[in-house]
């Protein structure tokens, strides 16, 4: 057996800030402590962590392009004045290359020339790039090749596409970076990389949570090691960004396909691995063009690192369904609250289900002491709607008050006269006027309860009981919601914990108690069917005859798609809320307001020729 | 001099309607027709024709792209059948050529296989195409090459680009279509055109208005029509859609840039142009590969038309910048309410000028019986308030009514304490609360009357004033407001009517009064000074250094930009309104609402290598 050169790599999974340079490259700093402490010998952060991810249009904005170029290279300078610099980094960051500047100010950017080909005419060429930083210096720059351009991804509007494959030999590894998508395709920068010749591929990462999109991550990087025919290690980042929760989920793969290392998911984490390769099995080391690359070799050291004794990696359990999705929801509420700087959340209590898992998720996001719960009764609010809001007060420990409703109600409608849905729709207004009330007085956020099954079908009321500046199960649907606080209680009750949810919440009939008597199942289809109907013509963009193929009741799927197209509006000025499905609302789904297309089976018109 | 073939063109400036492919269809045939009546040869309508334009996430769904080639086959037929075959019809349509399909419903599109390099992993390969329709049947279609994916537009998310350029022979005239952006393009489809030899370029556009865009169109089209060596027919779309508003402005151009033709701007239109073309004047007529395209040559009819007796082409006058930008937010109200199917609007008259002019907007949009004001004066409103909303209401003639807040305002104060920016905030939002109710009541939309200043820097209440299906004047500057305000008046002054705005409106001092004595200038600088610095940081995205340089007072600007940095989730939650400035708040302008980053001036790190 020949002789085997050993690294060991560190994956730093972090919590970046979108927009904090400064704050971001000291974490840099940090971890990269922390990972020569454990002996690494290079250090992998997750995509554009300098910048955070996604930053959307401050690409678009010379000045934040240039800090982020100005702190990678002072960051290179820093690690290396606290004695980090003989441990390598591998860092993401925004670069911002040569191209034509911004067009002049005083004149519209289409007045007086034409477009470049197929880029952003406004701005110069940005770029989504990884950079290996060593003894005081930036390396190597790689630059993102391929640009994810769909769902909640708009890279193309950001970044030039990358055409080289830098490859740096360090301490006789051969080491090439790649970013994100590049991982995901094939013939891309991983292919360029197995037929160049390379020991290792280091992949910096911003992937956001789906569920199940971690069944389909380790697959796809041993598909990846494979190609490379190489040793991957993945680093993707962990945290809530406005609609985004990235689950982190880092791991190595050999070429063979053997996991190696896997991080847990939804925490700062870092993870080392030890490797070791046999320069002989790589062939042929190549440079200058492969494919629609070029390759370049650089060598920052020939000398492989004395012998140690590898450790096996630590190989973290994937999370069951349920569980997962708890944690997404309550990381995705989190950081949105605390990277917005709010001290306390303050939210209606119903007695229902949305609200008393909202309130859970609060209470696990930032414990019950910043959490404020009310109860706001109208005349039609049923008994038992302020006995369980006080059950899950008492269950949780959030704070409590009680606000009835019927003062102002009665002030509107002395002063105009309301019927049917305006009534219903003002005693919600009132509620949300209420909550944002002690919101500004306060100083808390408001959370909105709706979940994903109304939001697609509007039953809600704009200004109402949609109000609020961030709505945690706006991605989940009804059926899930129930899921959900089951899971949660019973992972109290095997703890000994009390449960959080008042059964009665999970168990009695919804109702939005607008109306006297009223229950969602007057207005709507029960949610198992609208759930379906839904998860097919939202989150898989299924017409009508597909839908139907689906086995769903054609006069149900007529309702619920007529209910869906026609509450755009109301989405439009609906709160981010954290994704987990396929396709949340949002930006994953940019439908007109304006929208004439009602979804029918095809009719195949008389003589015509298709 | 040789002997010329004539032709005669019309361009069809319409309004479509996102979505309504049959009602599309129904208007290509309508103006085909008086095309036809017109004696015209040929008639080209704007981009996307048959789905509207923008479709947004319509184009994903397979059902949608079926019904738009099922469509164009049918529309085919049906001119044929109603004897307007003989007209060949150039039109926009949305294409879905062969591609993966969409991932298998029950999986992840991630889980099994790996993405296709820069494409939609999702969907198959939609086009944004054009087709020439004659005699009943498809003869080309051609795929738009250049993509936009900038400001407002995501074509990058839908399409994939077109390759080929088909020329059509149509009675002796050598015919090459393009879509929209492959005009702005130097090198692009006209380029290659150019070099194929084409005697005419037909181009469908859907170009959505701005502030001195048709100052830029005229030069473009000309640079075009150099380089393409061939007369450029340059239809665009007219109509709102959501944020957007098309103004036409079609017009045809000669090779050697005289304008032949041009139409007037935001009303449809039927446009003709009389050609003659000099066969010799094109040296050599090509075909197959040129440059990145591939040219094909085809032939409809060889034999020149009869001669005529050519008309000269009308030519509009472009609108001056007050009347263009009045007529743009005229039409994207209107077509915004009348494309939703609202029978009225009713908005807040505060006697100040933002509801003064979004009330004079709407009367003009929709004539005063549609338009309902409502005065919801509040122990701070001055006397001036009410005396000038009914001034407006009596100038205007809409319907006009009073509801006092104080007893609205009175019930929530008695059930909770609030003080401050709290106390402020109920105010405006017991009247947005009692606006909706009148909505929800009446079937009104009602209107927000928050101008690009407000929107701008957060000077207003969420769910409050902010609330409403529509902003119409939500990307004017305060400094415009009052411009436009005096245009109006001056217009109507000119034509003896009566001006419909009160001068008091337009004169006083601006103030929410939500406090007492509370003056706009209170809070915020100068609307001069606020509105420039708006313009060079949100419009132009310059950063500190550059704010400076241009002369803006640093406590000005560094007042300003918190402001706007932090109002992010507010306009994340407000209504569309028509676009009419190089960038806009809503698609055109995508920020995080989580960020961090503030402009500062860079400081140099000491020791830094930059």
């Amino acid at each position: 057996m020949a002789e085997q050169v050993q690294l060991r790599v560190a994956l730093a999974q972090v919590d970046t800030r979108v927009g904090d340079i400064t704050g971001n490259a000291a974490l840099v700093v940090d971890w990269t402590a922390r990972a020569a402490q454990a002996d690494a010998h290079v250090v992998v952060f997750p995509e554009m962590t300098l910048t955070g991810y996604p930053p959307e249009d401050l690409v678009l904005r010379e000045s934040f392009a240039h800090a982020s170029e100005r702190a990678l290279v002072e960051l290179a300078t820093a690690l290396d004045e606290q004695g980090l610099g003989g441990t390598a980094v591998v860092v993401g960051y925004l670069a911002h290359t040569e191209g034509r500047g911004p067009a002049a100010v005083d004149e519209p950017p289409t007045a007086d020339e034409d477009r470049p080909a197929d880029a952003n005419p406004r701005h110069g060429a940005p770029r989504n790039a990884a950079a290996l930083l060593h003894g005081g210096r930036v390396v190597v720059r790689y630059y993102k090749r391929h640009l994810p351009n769909y769902g909640v991804f708009d890279e193309a509007r950001y970044f030039v596409p990358g055409t080289e494959l830098p490859v740096v030999r360090l301490h006789g590894v051969d080491v090439a970076l790649t970013v994100c998508e590049d991982l995901w395709v094939e013939g891309g920068p991983c292919g360029v990389a197995g037929q160049a010749g390379v020991d290792l591929v280091l992949s910096p990462n911003a992937s956001p949570y789906e569920r199940a999109k971690d069944d389909a991550r380790l697959p796809l990087v041993r598909r990846r090691a494979a190609e490379a025919r190489a040793t991957i290690v993945y680093c993707n980042q962990v945290g809530g960004q406005d609609e985004l929760v990235f689950d982190g989920d880092s791991m190595a793969v050999a070429p063979d396909g053997t996991l190696l290392a896997r991080a847990p998911q939804f925490v700062e984490h870092l993870l080392t691995v030890d490797l070791a390769f046999d320069p002989a099995a790589v062939p042929e080391r190549r440079e200058g063009r492969i494919g629609p690359m070029t390759v370049s070799r650089h060598v920052v050291s020939e000398q492989p690192v004395a012998p140690f004794e590898a450790q096996p990696g630590a190989v973290a359990e994937p999370l069951g369904d349920a569980e997962e999705v708890w944690r997404a929801l309550v990381l995705g509420l989190r950081d949105f609250i605390e990277k917005n700087g709010f001290p306390s959340v303050v939210l209606g209590l119903s007695g229902g289900i949305d609200s008393a898992l909202v309130a859970a998720l609060a209470v696990d996001a930032l414990g019950a002491d910043r959490v404020h719960g009310v109860g706001l009764p109208s005349k039609w609010s049923s008994e038992h709607s302020l006995a369980d809001a006080e059950d899950l007060a008492r269950r949780t420990g959030l704070h409590y008050s009680v606000v009835p409703i019927a003062p102002m109600v009665d002030a509107y409608e002395s002063s105009v006269e309301l019927s049917g849905v305006a009534a219903e729709n003002l005693q919600a207004r009132v509620r949300g006027t209420l909550l944002m009330a002690l919101s500004n007085q306060h100083g808390h956020l408001l959370l909105t309860t709706g979940n994903k099954s109304e939001v697609a079908v509007g039953y809600s009321t704009l200004y109402g009981d949609s109000a609020g500046g961030f709505g945690p199960i706006k991605d989940v649907p009804k059926t899930l919601v129930w899921e959900l606080a089951r899971w949660r209680n019973a992972y109290a009750a095997e703890r000994g914990e009390t449960e959080p949810i008042p059964r009665n919440s999970i168990e009695k009939p919804p109702s939005a108690e607008l109306a006297p008597g009223q229950q969602d199942s007057d207005s709507l289809p029960s949610y198992e069917e609208l759930d379906a109907v839904v998860a097919d013509y939202v989150d898989r963009d299924l017409g009508m005859a597909d839908l139907l193929e689906r086995g769903h009741d054609p006069e149900v799927v007529a309702r619920v798609l007529r209910l869906v197209d026609t509450a755009e509006f109301k989405r439009r000025q609906s709160a981010p809320g954290t994704k987990i499905s396929l396709k949340a609302f949002g930006r994953d789904r940019r439908l007109p307001v304006t929208n004439r297309w009602r979804e029918t089976l095809p009719t195949v018109r008389e003589g015509a020729r298709a």
